[in-house]
């Protein structure tokens, strides 16, 4: 059953934090990544590139953990689920457009010849720390 | 083939920086949390408390990844690595207090009750980004 993002757990996610992405190898060992992060009708969103290891990862293998951490280290949230969606064409490049202006306060500037990717992730479990 | 720390590593490793530890819970899936972090020998250290869920998950399926963050989150190294030792007693009892001391600029206060666990984890894959 899924779980539930609180207001508390979206404020970490939606408010310029970074996060730790964590994915599967073949071999089922972790794969881990810092990177912007996102929320949005009660799913964690990621942006990536199309190709990258990530998204390979998860191409291949739904299930991921994302963290995200506060200013100060002792405030984050981490969410493991699984991804419900990857969405490529203008959604996925209008919401790398969105993070780049939240997270480096500019627009976002298109490499050629990359396709990028969001990801939506259900959480299905929640560890909430705060020191 | 073990992955070599390289000096830029062991300075986001042994310099007070945070990290993120994944573990793998029963069915495979990633558990991430923010954790303290160090390195000694070639390896990566992380301590924690007997019984907590990451001490489980590593007691029984060995891999892991630990991400080490430089303070504004561009610069990073993931490394991905299996458990070679789990370390109880006095060599434990003393890393936790070396990491107190590092992150907190105090001693450690030990838990009535807590046993602390020291695991080395040798280096597979390294992941390195500096922006």
């Amino acid at each position: 059953m899924p779980a539930t993002l609180t207001d508390a757990d979206l404020e970490l996610l939606t408010e310029g934090n970074f996060a730790v992405l964590a994915t599967l190898y073949e071999d089922g060992a972790p794969h881990s990544t810092v990177t912007w992060v996102d929320a949005a009708d009660g799913h964690v969103l990621v942006n990536t590139a199309e190709g990258r290891k990530k998204d390979r990862n998860l191409r291949r293998n739904p299930r991921a953990s994302v963290t995200a951490i506060g200013e100060d280290f002792y405030r984050w949230v981490s969410i493991q689920g699984n991804v419900v969606d990857r969405v490529t064409g203008p959604q996925a490049e209008a919401h790398i457009d969105t993070l780049s202006r939240r997270y480096d306060g500019e627009p976002w500037t298109p490499v050629p010849g990359q396709v990028r990717v969001m990801y939506r992730i259900v959480p299905q479990r929640i560890i909430r720390y705060r020191r």
